[in-house]
């Protein structure tokens, strides 16, 4: 019996793309090591929406092991409120698929008229604005997280917070891509059956935290309520338990991440606490895949790319189930707003 | 005929609330003097659930006018992730209704055993715990923003940076009690109506930014989850237009709060976008509401103060609607977790 083919899967093409991310960082590392022979005085992650999540993560993940300045500034606050904490001898780092999202535009603008801060720019189009407004750009398709937390680790590697950064790398470079489609594959059966059972939830809550915080925030309303039409909320599991739990009962659709860093007990409570009060929940744990020829002491620098991996698949099927073509939109760039 | 008369509304004990709050100014600015005297690094507002909520208020207040570094700190991700950033030089702030909130409890606790930063607490109750670990104390009950406030514009003239807090805290001596009242008075029509039209929402969305950002979390959370057991999602005006808003049909119940700080903007997007596509929608608009005494360019400073008396109004009378007293709980602090 031939085994069945996994749909929108192609493992060759997904190896490529995150070989070739982790292929970045000599040019990463040439960049941020000029800029840190040089001086700065704080690291500023720049975004809105998913790139803004994607900041959080970043920054989350430097506040475990760093004791530099560091932040995720919503670029549509910074346009209104400002930040006098950006000043010239700030590091701003970007994201953005288009090249062109209005928010982060205008404040990079801001930020080199006023400020004259040090830009980075990852864009995954070859000719944008964004790259044409930074000091240093690097063009490559998707990988936002694996770009961020590259240069932040080169940043704690240089300020002398990152002992095994080259030992970790070394790991990544020869095991992270074929581990992440491992996980894909693992994850497939679960993910079929996690479509069939909520693609038509009333409403679906996500609980997550530390690194794991901004992918669930971005995946309930980037992937969910954007490309889904589906509603959702999404809570850090510490918050859960400050409100928000009143309103779980047997039914209520929970799923729960939980990752490996510093704030998997957060998440481990939830877990342990969910099954008295509900009969309706989701955990998963990124403890549950393998990753083979990753050290355990790295495994928390990944609980979030193993997470992406598992909603990769989750998506694949939640487009079957629900019938609605994940491409579409109804408002956004579609309308004047 | 005999007007009728507000229920759950004694005036003169809600004037006496904010005046004797505002009367710690002395005892507040006498601390913040002291700690200024000696130097400090940073400023830390570390709370938990609506605490943190208020924290994030007086976070984004600072960064409107200083180049001083705050930051929001959520406990019980301090307890996990830790901050390098907090030092023996940090001023740690909370508040606390209790005094014995876990998660806070236990982060002063490390904060004063192993970093030894100055802690300022206020806390609602007499006699506490977060009383007894903190080097300076003060002891009023509720007006926890207002307390917040007047540290941080504290620290903000001593720096510099507050040409008119003289001036402005004289305004509000003499005329904020009072006309906090007066707002609750003109909700009140529109309070009745509002909670008659969606004691029972499936689902009820706030929106809101700037120093109204962290009162709409805690007010969607706090309240309408926790103390009435309906379900919300809070969304920053910003990001509505990242994903969230793809879920918004015409009868999806959607509430923006408006006000006079920097990010008004962000807000009044959402207010001008959203009857296109939902017919469902409420604003709730400082600016509607009088405040007599108060210059205008002081009214961003009380924005978070005009929407808490209206929500105060919504509060009395979905309570009423919904036949749910707001005070049970069916988990939090009922339940090991």
């Amino acid at each position: 019996m031939e085994e069945k083919k996994m749909i929108k899967f192609n493992e060759q093409e997904k190896i490529d793309s995150v070989n070739g991310a982790l292929a970045l960082r000599p040019q990463i590392n040439e960049i941020v090591d000029e800029i840190c022979e040089r001086g700065y005085s704080n690291i500023c992650w720049l975004g809105v929406g998913g790139t803004w999540a994607s900041a959080m993560q970043a920054t989350v993940h430097m506040k475990e092991m760093s004791a530099i300045e560091t932040w995720a500034e919503n670029a549509a606050e910074y346009l209104t409120t400002g930040n006098k904490r950006i000043t010239k001898d700030t590091v701003v780092i970007i994201s953005s698929v288009t090249g062109n999202t209005k928010e982060v535009v205008d404040a990079i603008k801001k930020i080199k008229a006023e400020v004259g801060a040090t830009v980075i720019s990852f864009v995954d189009a070859k000719e944008a604005i964004l790259l044409d407004l930074a000091d240093y750009k690097i063009s490559y398709p998707i990988n936002e997280q694996l770009k961020f937390f590259m240069v932040a680790d080169r940043f704690m590697f240089n300020n002398g917070e990152f002992e095994d950064y080259e030992d970790m790398y070394a790991e990544f470079d020869k095991y992270l891509a074929q581990d992440l489609v491992e996980v894909e594959k693992q994850a497939e059966p679960f993910a079929i059956e996690f479509a069939k059972k909520h693609w038509n939830d009333e409403m679906h809550y996500f609980v997550g935290a530390g690194n794991q915080w901004g992918a669930t925030y971005s995946y309930a309303m980037c992937y969910w309520e954007e490309q889904l039409w589906l509603k959702t909320k999404s809570i850090t599991s510490n918050e859960f338990f400050h409100g928000m739990f009143e309103i779980v009962t047997k039914e209520t659709p929970v799923t729960i991440y939980i990752g490996e860093d510093a704030q998997r007990p957060l998440s481990e409570r939830v877990a342990n606490f969910i099954p008295r009060i509900c009969a309706n929940y989701t955990i998963i744990d990124s403890k549950d895949y393998e990753l083979k020829g990753i050290s355990e002491k790295y495994r928390k620098h990944l609980s979030h790319h193993v997470m992406h991996a598992v909603n990769n698949r989750i998506d694949v099927h939640m487009e079957i189930e629900t019938r609605h073509p994940m491409e579409i939109r109804r408002y956004y760039r579609r309308l004047e707003y």
